[in-house]
């Protein structure tokens, strides 16, 4: 991965310019995969995998940027991705093939020509996480690989609300982020968070101009700690001043969250 | 399988009177599986897996008769089937075991006990299936395996409605049936088709008190085709009078099937 400043320096090369800066909508069902990029490279990733399917296309090993590195089995309705390349392809077209050479389980929503200067990466202005939570009694065959099951107790989701509302605007995340390094600014906007009850499924989407490692996944832990009462909504406010991971809720399993949208 | 008649002699005789009658609600991701049932045993059916995990439970062998023989990659989120047994566990924990003992793509939403006269089978009133479309450009990840995507171009629901009205009231649907047979009795009625489009999405809920094998299938299959515009919706007239399979439209795929309901 690139910094920052060398990004800036890779797009205004002579070498980048002559290329076409290609930005991807990408859905995918995280289920089978290492995530979108993995530490090791020893796995399959999202990434790579539509980086083979550009070869197959173009003939050219190109590196795709995403916007997101959601982790394994977290799936995509809206992750962003950006990659240069000398292709000629039309988008439309190029959509069509990069579909026909992907697996089923990743698909290309849509495919624009950008400006030299746009980065999927780093210019993000804001992401959407949904995470699915089925509260009911009996697990659910069809949705078993996208969303989590909490069975025993009913989720008061006032409750929730409220704790969430502490969680809305500019803070310290750092008793949110899991495995954060020293010195990383933890500093996050969380925009919003709404809750919304349908039946037993409980959807919780929040948007922010960006997010911690397991930032969203520890919050909806902590959101349940409130639901089931285990936790006053107010000890949100606590958790944050403490800055501590271990003041918080437990981390939730992947396979409920799901990058909804990515906006520059 | 027992015909109606073999059914009375069966669940009157004393060796079934002493037994439990039990009714199960079955979930099931169908992807993995041949369909409920199987003519040749030799692959794995919803049927066996479950009837392995009453028999993981209770120790018996049973015959787990079900309400509607859903195809290979066709789901359920209402299935019924009941069977007999001598176990004296309460619903509520033999629901919670099952659940434990069978793999995470079918789930068991209820537990009942039943009169003994009660079948699942033959005692059927109205069963409710839907079948999902994804009518967009692309393709989508997420809803791979349950919907089938059409496309090039876009389909006129208006249209599709003119036509399905045709099908709703009691009539021979043999243009209908896939592979029937001579002695069959083709009449059925369908109370209600119901169509409605979300974005991309289109969900024809079919309600009828009994179906054609392949029925619903077929009759999607006739529905896009006057949705396409390349049959008129007042075409079904003609189609039910001919009794002619090859006059209707084409099969279309299982994985978009899910049978919905079962009502006694």
């Amino acid at each position: 991965m690139l910094d920052n400043k060398l990004w800036l320096v890779y797009i205004t090369s002579p070498m980048q310019a002559k290329k076409r800066n290609i930005k991807l909508v990408i859905e995918y069902d995280g289920t089978n995969y290492r995530g979108w990029q993995s530490q090791s490279g020893n796995h399959v990733t999202v990434q790579e995998t539509i980086m083979d399917a550009i070869k197959q296309i173009t003939g050219e090993r190109v590196i795709l940027y995403g916007a997101g590195r959601t982790d394994s089995g977290v799936h995509a309705i809206g992750q962003t991705a950006s990659f240069y390349s000398r292709t000629k392809i039309p988008p439309e077209r190029l959509r069509a093939a990069l579909n026909s050479n992907l697996p089923k389980d990743i698909s290309i929503r849509s495919v624009e020509y950008m400006k030299s200067s746009f980065s999927a990466q780093f210019q993000v202005k804001s992401k959407t996480y949904c995470y699915t939570i089925l509260n009911t009694e009996f697990p659910s065959a069809l949705m078993r690989n996208f969303s989590y099951h909490v069975s025993k107790v009913r989720l008061d989701t006032k409750k929730m609300k409220q704790a969430a509302r502490h969680l809305v605007g500019t803070y310290d995340f750092r008793s949110f982020a899991s495995a954060s390094r020293k010195k990383e600014n933890w500093v996050r906007k969380i925009y919003s968070i709404t809750i919304a009850r349908d039946k037993g499924i409980i959807k919780i989407v929040v948007r922010g101009n960006g997010f911690l490692y397991n930032m969203v996944r520890n919050i909806v832990g902590t959101l349940i700690l409130a639901g089931k009462g285990s936790m006053k909504p107010e000890a949100i406010k606590e958790i944050l001043k403490l800055k501590d991971r271990r003041k918080a809720g437990p981390n939730v399993p992947p396979q409920g969250l799901c990058l909804m949208k990515v906006e520059y």
